[in-house]
């Protein structure tokens, strides 16, 4: 899993890299700008199969192509955000989810003077139309971005419809059960560990 | 690192312990709330000194009050957001991160049409007032909400004002030096960890 941690931002670099019209890399090269020893960046690569060539190095095209593939990114995800509050609707506006192949498709709510609005585009709908929605609209990914106190219901709503990934954003860790994968942000945890840092 | 990582959930669960009325605990039952092995448990608490009672188990008093000083939460924390779009305006707005002792103190920007304005209180400043207003007010934590583009130019401004912290929510490494900490969250990368764990 730590591996698995580190392939996004090996991922982000090597897009830059790409961007920036470079087409081949060394580990020593990534080492510099990701601050991971080169050793630790070519096993992490061998144990996926992307083996460097001497006086070569690795091509940036073939590493994103990889990385795509391991992390399930040569395919589109549809999301649904539960909660169009601050942070809900922070997520659906933000571009660069749209431009990695995560298209938020709709946002929903129980406040009825938001519900038939848009961010950028994607409509916030009535609650109660979520079972309606998502019947009709494949949703691969829903993110929580509600209250502490109804995020396991919701949660189970989310996962009896069959959808099997959940970002969740309440500071709360869900009961899963079953397929369920849960990628939780908890954003308290995120601040205790700066201050942690900042005392050390 | 591992284990300080873990800490910001103990904590999390003792203070619902705590609202529960609930006044001593014991590993295995932590075990089962946190889905880590009890012995695991007992041991991350064993390096901080926190040693368990046989047949009483754990004070929870005790333990929050450990926790609460090895993550530095003993006090509070002053922090200014750069950036008052929907994230730093969601972050700003959140109540969660008062109640933990961490405040925001202000938001900053550059769009003219919001400079003036507040959000549940935290006033947007001009972000030419930045150097003024850090000069005469304790900051510890600057929180980066804004594109990747100026992202390594802010930090370098919040760094020579001597800020410590960093809460790095721009999709960037930032290249830091000497004694400042970052705490980056890329949700970029999250939702990158979730599509893998869609596919394995």
């Amino acid at each position: 899993m730590a591996v698995i941690k580190r392939l996004p931002r090996y991922y982000r670099y090597l897009c830059e890299l790409k961007e920036n019209g470079v087409s081949r890399t060394s580990s020593m090269e990534l080492s510099k700008k990701m601050r991971v020893t080169a050793s630790q960046i070519r096993q992490d690569l061998n144990n996926f199969g992307c083996f460097g060539q001497q006086g070569y190095g690795y091509g940036v095209d073939m590493l994103i192509n990889e990385i795509k593939k391991i992390l399930g990114l040569d395919r589109d995800y549809n999301i649904i955000i539960i909660g169009a509050g601050r942070l809900g609707t922070a997520l659906a506006a933000y571009p660069n989810f749209y431009r990695r192949g995560f298209n938020f498709v709709a946002l929903f709510d129980i406040d009825t003077e938001i519900i038939g609005d848009n961010v950028k585009g994607v409509p916030i709908i009535d609650m109660n139309e979520l079972e309606n929605f998502v019947t009709n609209n494949p949703v691969d990914i829903a993110a929580l971005c509600l209250p502490h106190e109804n995020a396991q219901e919701v949660f189970e709503r989310v996962s009896a419809l069959g959808i099997k990934g959940v970002w969740n954003f309440s500071h709360m860790d869900l009961q899963t059960a079953g397929e369920m994968k849960v990628e939780n942000v908890h954003l308290t945890d995120s601040l205790m560990t700066l201050s942690y840092l900042l005392n050390v």
